[in-house]
């Protein structure tokens, strides 16, 4: 797989991971982020969770949020995503959710685990059926729910994604 | 397990659906999220990925950030997320990064899958290995990315969660 990396793709994660080191200054998370379409930087991101009281502000959310915000799109198509670190489920989920083309990180979610954060532990917890899960999970008037979805398959007119 | 579902719990569901009706009447997606903290709701959210050009906008990020603006904090201790429909991946992430007590839902990926939305697609994605993946995705400069990490490790005064 590293044969499909590019000096270019070391360049812009090396980027990601400057951005760690220097949020850790500012009172952020370890983590940091970078946007790229054409060869050129859209949108970087960095941890905000503490400091922002923000649970979703991980690198990866903040650089995609700022990124479509710029590119005014709520897809970035064409665009690569550089991490300093193996994306959560969360960040993982919100990349497929924005479509880019490609996705390169640095540290694993091991190596986020072996300083304390709780990447590995979620990627566990995902897969499993609700009932099994560490979070009390419920599901409830799955009739009724299907309300929204009834006049949203009905509706000419909507933006699909 | 619907044993544990309350009538209140119901109350605080249908609100969550009764917000997603409402929401695609405004031009959004059809989900709603609430959060509700000792039997009051702290705050709500809707999904508005295509009109806030926001891939991250789903209801529950939404209700998320919202409720840990207004209780000025990062975890959402003892409160209780109610969504119309099953979290996505990124969402699940996000509640578990938010930490609170208890996930109700309505609606089921499944349904959300059958009216067009990608949740199973990624629900399935998130468990593979990255190069099994359909987002091309590389690893790369493990070494130098532990730089942070290394510094976060050693910090005195942090921030941990």
């Amino acid at each position: 797989m590293m044969n499909n990396i590019t000096e270019q793709d070391k360049h812009f994660l090396k980027m990601a991971i400057d951005l760690a080191v220097e949020n850790i200054k500012s009172g952020g998370g370890p983590f940091g982020a970078v946007i790229v379409k054409n060869n050129e930087v859209v949108a970087t991101g960095v941890n905000n969770v503490t400091t922002n009281n923000d649970p979703t502000a991980h690198a990866e959310i903040s650089a995609i949020r700022n990124a479509c915000e710029k590119l005014q799109d709520y897809q970035l198509e064409g665009c690569s995503i550089y991490s300093s670190c193996e994306p959560c489920p969360m960040c993982l989920g919100a990349i497929y959710w924005a479509r880019p083309k490609k996705l390169v990180f640095a540290a694993s979610k091991d190596d986020a685990a072996s300083v304390g954060f709780d990447d590995s532990f979620i990627y566990n917890e995902i897969p499993k059926a609700i009932h099994e899960r560490k979070l009390d999970t419920y599901q409830a008037l799955q009739k009724e729910a299907y309300a929204p979805f009834e006049i949203w398959k009905n509706m000419e007119q909507k933006t699909e994604y």
